[in-house]
């Protein structure tokens, strides 16, 4: 892991355990040229020097190795090795309903970091509505929050992030398609479920987890995600906040899949 | 839940399922008065109105109902119940290298939220020695924060914290009567482990979690903390960062206590 060599410096977004590359800082050759954010990071949280070797990614692709070429104000350039392997997939995917935006941007970190491969973030009846209007909602905004996480995690694959302000459409007519039951094992995180979380039929490749809004999800919803397979489980006594919950979940299906793959 | 009723007034900081009173707001009779904060999050957040009946609980105490009596700018007035079950405790400790003030912050209101009962902030060879001097870990700001954390669980019961300089002598000394091998499970999550958490010997009434700072436990640090019955185990292939990492243990660690109890 990188860590922060100039003591007391405090790392101003996210932790940087790998430098995340996009296609337009590679080449010519096998050098890597990056400006702005990261060449900071490097520069001044790292401090990082020319000849040091750090740990890099391309976006979708490979981890590698680069060495640091040149460190100024304004860019580093680095020779890069990208022949690593690609992190492995998580295989969880997430229903969200909408969360306010501050409570968004951190889930967005989350779960890039913990390498969660879908976000749909869908409307609900206690979702406010002006939620939709937020500008971390565009396509930049999102990937830069995505892209903290995956620096934190260390992985290289952007989540897919779908916005749905139609709950009914997105359940009734996309949803079996995307997640069809076959492949996928899915479970609605509920206040009003009447048990914790069963590991016996996660084995599946692909685990989806519903998460409501903090009131909860209204019986309709429940009712109507229960028809396209979602089993309602509890969190526990307790209603947490969301950016709580999601980590949470998170670390319940990882181990459920490992229980049950082990028991299988 | 009590959900805000004015559309578009933000939370300022955090959700008050439950209206947490101490000692000093009750009385005369059944009745309580609060002010600053909390009465400003009744009047504006909630927009509660007077008749109206909110969740309480008492610090360390029951949960109850109180009914509002006097709604003004500067004080709400209760008449209080305080005759319900205390909630549930989780059985949870964790022992974890002091974080940077910016993430212990949202580790002590997430902690209270999921009713962790004790964190001991230890020193590490990778913590950086000045967090040890940060205003919030005073008495009175610790308190606010966890308050924070117990009124969005609407859970009651403080977590105790301590907060230990000395690493060597906390281990050799204190931990063992703190948390006996006989009565706690105890698990180390540390990125060098080979393996996952496995619930078989998690049946224990006190699970105790290991958490080290960003990058990790030394292994002098993992060994000591071996002889004293931690076994490690691993969070996965990412770093995760620790107000991350927090809630996706607790999860595991909830629903591996759930596994091996309903197995044995």
């Amino acid at each position: 892991m990188i860590r922060a060599s100039v003591p007391g410096h405090s790392l101003a977004r996210g932790t940087l355990n790998l430098l995340l590359l996009q296609e337009p800082d590679l080449g010519p050759g096998d050098l890597a040229r990056v400006r702005g954010r990261r060449a900071r990071h490097v520069r001044e949280v790292l401090g990082a020097q020319v000849g040091q070797r750090i740990t890099v990614g391309l976006l979708n692709g490979p981890l590698g190795r680069g060495e640091l070429l040149e460190v100024s104000a304004e860019e580093v350039v680095l020779r890069v090795q990208l022949e690593g392997a690609s992190p492995p997939a998580s295989g969880i995917e997430l229903l969200l309903a909408l969360p306010r935006p501050k409570i968004l941007r951190k889930v967005l970190q989350a779960a890039a970091s913990m390498a969660v491969e879908r976000l749909v973030l869908v409307n609900s009846f206690r979702v406010e509505k002006s939620y939709f209007d937020s500008p971390l909602l565009a396509p930049q905004a999102l990937l830069e929050e995505l892209v903290l996480g995956l620096e934190q995690g260390r992985h290289t694959r952007l989540p897919q992030v779908e916005v749905r302000t139609r709950f009914k459409p997105f359940v009734e007519d996309e949803l079996s398609s995307l997640w069809p039951s076959s492949q996928a094992a899915k479970v609605l995180f509920h206040p009003g479920a009447s048990g914790p979380l069963r590991p016996e039929s996660l084995g599946a490749a692909r685990l989806v987890a519903g998460v409501g809004p903090e009131g909860g999800w209204i019986p309709f919803e429940v009712d109507l995600l229960a028809q396209q397979g979602f089993k309602a489980v509890s969190l526990g006594p307790r209603p947490l906040r969301v950016d709580v919950a999601v980590p949470y979940l998170v670390g319940q299906l990882t181990l459920a899949r490992d229980v049950a793959r082990t028991q299988s």
